[in-house]
């Protein structure tokens, strides 16, 4: 055996004599039972289902069920891909949910973002089932369910950073982690068959804006007691190194304020970003700038945290936006939405002069402090041109250092692997890049494949001291909301709108004589988001005659079945379209009798 | 005055002692006058138009005027923003070059990539110009001619690099430079009113894979003889450093074909990108591996630079597509197109399990030899998750060193400054925040702000010695091309699409009595892309009874104009469909009379 080998024989076998160890403590494992006098009841399994966060990025949630009791994880929503036409956003199956609400304890809430509490709402309005949650998180919830006439409906518990709490079955406890927004935490859940830790989304920040560094030694003792699964997210899985710290962005600030000394200041962040927006805050402060907030979510957002004691804000700094006037330019601050490039954001009306109280020009100092999201590259830089357009001096580059991420990268992801040595890893939150990564990660720090399950959403894992198996699948997948209507909008409807969004349609309308078939009034030719029809004319005429000649053959020759009239409309028209234009508009025959 | 605007101050100073000294050089700008005993006729000016390639990405096309002579640089396509629902191409507005075609002399050609060469045969359709390009530009323009029938129309002038030639009253000396295709060129275009330098497309290699390194020398020498403006390509204007050499890619190659020793390996880059291809069969060679081609136009590329000799294919090394089968995967180098995940390409093809002669798997090892271009992350995201889904290993994140830009960086940028040293600067070639970067560093190399001129489609800029001014617009604008149409999709097609796409429609059909205006026949509702009709059948009818309520009452009334009616029907509807739903759907009242 070359010396190679055995170093990583030993890796791998410090790996397991650690986890046997822990298996103990955790409760009797095999080695327990080898050393127990009395034989150990059979410990039950635990299973895993995963109804959204993987293979996808947002709508995370997950369901921990054993003997009999069932705990979710999160309940998020996700924004809507491009090609979900129309769809304002995109919820998770709640099906499997509602067939099994009466061994439902409670949900648990890791954060308050969006893709972690966003389905909620949906959720909540089919079942009814107690929240848990930090402080924070349960006042964004709060303010979600007033919106949605739920806030009578729902117990919502509160529990901090720290304290444990039973569900059934299992025992709970919140661990504090950092993150994008305060109050995050993970959990381990303690079950009868054993430890379960989800980390939801965390990063390691030893300087964070307010709070406590991660509780590592609550991740620590857990793994000391001994984890049968690590559920942990994979956002950056594929970024090497650490995640910086927070308070970086202080410092960048702090220069960027200098430099705009002649300037009002307007910075575009994320709207949950509570630490980003308290270190703007106190950066205003220190230059002696007023602050005021544009865009709905954020003031939304500031109000929950401040009023909650998230965001310290010094006596008078804040100002109304309708007040801005009354100050001038250079002692302003204007934190506002639209980091993304949203096209109805606060800060994309800026960019295309359509906001009602904020014009922008040679004046104005923009900072964006976030980076894209994959995806929405092009829409940011259209509104960064913009604003350079109108004079703007605007700092989007990530060489400014104006934004960190809240997602642990490689090192940290490691350091978690380390500290609660579980037996068995399921990556989560990512798409399956990020999944597939973190597996990688996971192999490279000893463990065996076998014990490292990619999963997917409608997917269970059953997990026990001497197994991990995929058990049945459960329904699973995306439901799209868009306006009032939830799951009304499926694969035909959306199949619909991208032929139309695409080609556009034509419209074939007859009257035809109830007795003979024959043509009464029409075929008249409607087009929309086909061609500019004052330009067409030859060619919609070309349409009319053909139409009217297929009406008057099938009459002649006696067909009166509609579906075999319109298909013959269809096929001939597209044919007649194609030829000519090398396009395929939807083409909808509508017959009327007379 | 302090010590560091002292610098700044002798900075400009020496910029401008060398421009006046080029001055002289240049044919008698201020300091020639005052130095020649004769007074020099006065010279013209030189007047600059962009109908394309300023404020977005593609379509670059720019025309210099001079003497009432026209030469055209480049004539180029956009591919559609997503916004453009169902426009397959972009090309310029030519009405400027329709309404002076008598002055234009010839277009040059700086190489063949589509957004300087793809807008040739829409305007070569329009009128006749010759064209002057190199062998390999031509070749490929060759093809394109062919395709839009063409060939037998237009006169292909070969010109290689290094040689001058002469159009009008005007010079043109073709400059080679590296870029990411073979044989492009930069132009000294010399004027009676001075000399203007076109960059094109550019990079410094000084380890090209094919041909010499940028022709500094030529830079340097037009430099000295002086020059009136110089414009130049701004793509990575907002990137520091220096683009690293394309030798590089074939080392990352090698340790990947190592690597990968036991798969098949299928390598997705650009069709163009010539000398990519040539490090592939390259190091297919020394690994003792065949090479197939797939994608259309990766097959016509390499057709074209294989025949004149811009890729070196060693005997046998080839094999077709169908004989893949016959050879073990370890065999064989698979080179595709599809790296920006375009749906219809061969890789993406290829990782939806939809391409009739490529089946991926585990055995396959697959490598993204580019990078997404800004828009494309998401979708090359989705083909990486399609292909790892399926078992694939596949290399495409930056830090392995497949792919390196074909663009200058900033510290090339500032070296193209220094060579050229022209008396004024327009950037091209870019979004508005690399001209504004490109212009902020010419700034910092000591120009004045007010020789700098950042332009947009539309807009004229007339040079002289004297001064810089901007002069009267031209027409300019986006030309969409749908299918076989050109131009025949506007703003209004647009719009109708993008409402048909996001909300769907509702139809209204009804005939009327031609004399009381009383219902005949209908109203029938008829939706798509709206909700799914079975599960919403109560909306419909709810619609279908308000409609009739409508039409009836306006008969009541003796409103029996169309117009009226329609509207009726159209806002009383969408408020309806608006309170149930909360969405907007178009509303599309047909009416007929019998």
């Amino acid at each position: 055996m070359s010396s190679k080998n055995q170093r990583n024989y030993k890796l791998k076998q410090s790996w397991y004599s650690k986890n046997n160890r822990n298996q103990k403590g955790g409760g009797g494992g095999k080695t327990a039972k080898k050393n127990s006098v009395t034989k150990p009841v059979k410990k039950p399994s635990v299973k895993i289902s995963f109804l959204g966060g993987l293979n996808e990025i947002g709508k995370n949630i997950t369901l921990i069920e054993c003997d009999g009791d069932i705990v979710i994880v999160d309940c998020g929503m996700a924004f809507p891909d491009g090609d979900m036409l129309g769809v304002d956003l995109v919820i998770p199956d709640f099906s499997y949910i509602e067939q099994n609400v009466d061994k439902v304890r409670g949900i648990v809430l890791t954060h308050g973002h969006e893709d972690h509490i966003g389905g909620l709402p949906f959720l909540l309005s089919k079942i009814n089932v107690p929240l848990y949650g930090t402080p924070l998180t349960l006042g964004l919830v709060e303010n979600k369910l007033r919106e949605h006439s739920l806030i009578n409906k729902v117990k919502l518990n509160t529990v901090n950073a720290g304290s444990t709490i039973k569900l059934g079955c299992m025992d709970i406890k919140f661990i504090h982690v950092n993150h994008s927004i305060p109050d995050s935490v993970a959990f381990a859940i303690k079950t009868p068959g054993g430890t379960i830790v989800h980390t939801g989304d965390f990063k390691i920040d030893c300087t964070p804006i307010s709070g406590d560094t991660i509780d590592l030694s609550s991740f620590a003792q857990v793994g000391d007691e001994g984890v049968l699964a690590l559920l942990a997210e994979s956002t950056n899985a594929n970024r090497p190194g650490y995640t910086r710290t927070e308070r970086l962005v202080s410092e960048s600030l702090d220069n960027l304020f200098k430099k705009a000394e002649q300037y009002r200041i307007i910075i575009a962040t994320f709207a949950s970003n509570v630490n980003r927006v308290q270190q703007i805050i106190d950066c205003a402060e220190k230059h002696g700038r007023k602050v005021a907030f544009s865009g709905r979510s954020m003031v939304n957002y500031m109000d929950v945290a401040s009023k909650l004691g998230y965001l310290r804000v010094p006596d008078n700094i804040l100002i109304d936006i309708d007040m801005l006037r009354k100050y001038p330019p250079e002692q302003i601050v204007l934190v506002t939405t639209g980091s993304q490039g949203e096209p109805m954001s606060a800060l994309s009306r800026m960019a295309y002069s359509d906001h009602r109280k904020v014009m922008v020009g040679e004046g104005d100092f923009i900072i964006i402090s976030a980076n894209p999201i994959p995806g929405n590259e092009k829409t940011v830089g259209n509104v960064v041109d913009e604003l350079l357009k109108r004079g703007c001096k605007v700092i989007y580059e990530s060489m400014y250092d104006v934004h960190v991420s809240g997602h642990a990268c490689q090192e940290e992801l490691k350091l978690m692997h380390r500290l609660v040595r579980p037996k068995y890893f399921i990556p989560v939150h990512g798409e399956h890049k990020h999944l597939r990564k973190h597996a990688e990660l996971a192999e490279f720090l000893g463990m065996e494949r076998k014990n490292i399950f990619i999963g997917d959403i409608g997917k269970t894992v059953e997990l026990s001291d001497d197994y991990m198996k995929e058990a049945a699948s459960v329904p699973a997948g995306k439901v799209f909301v868009d306006g009032l209507g939830v799951g009304d909008v499926g694969s035909i409807v959306l199949r619909d709108r991208k032929h139309l969004g695409q080609d556009g349609l034509i419209i074939i309308v007859a009257s035809l004589d109830v007795y003979d078939g024959h043509v009464i009034s029409g075929p008249d030719i409607v087009s929309r988001g086909f061609v500019y029809v004052r330009e067409s004319e030859g060619l919609l005429d070309e349409v009319r005659r053909l139409a009217l000649g297929i009406l008057e053959d099938c009459a002649e020759k006696n067909i009166h079945e509609w579906g075999v009239i319109k298909n013959r409309l269809r096929e001939e028209i597209s044919k007649l379209i194609s030829q000519r234009t090398r396009r395929s508009p939807m083409i909808l025959p509508i017959l009327q009798e007379v």
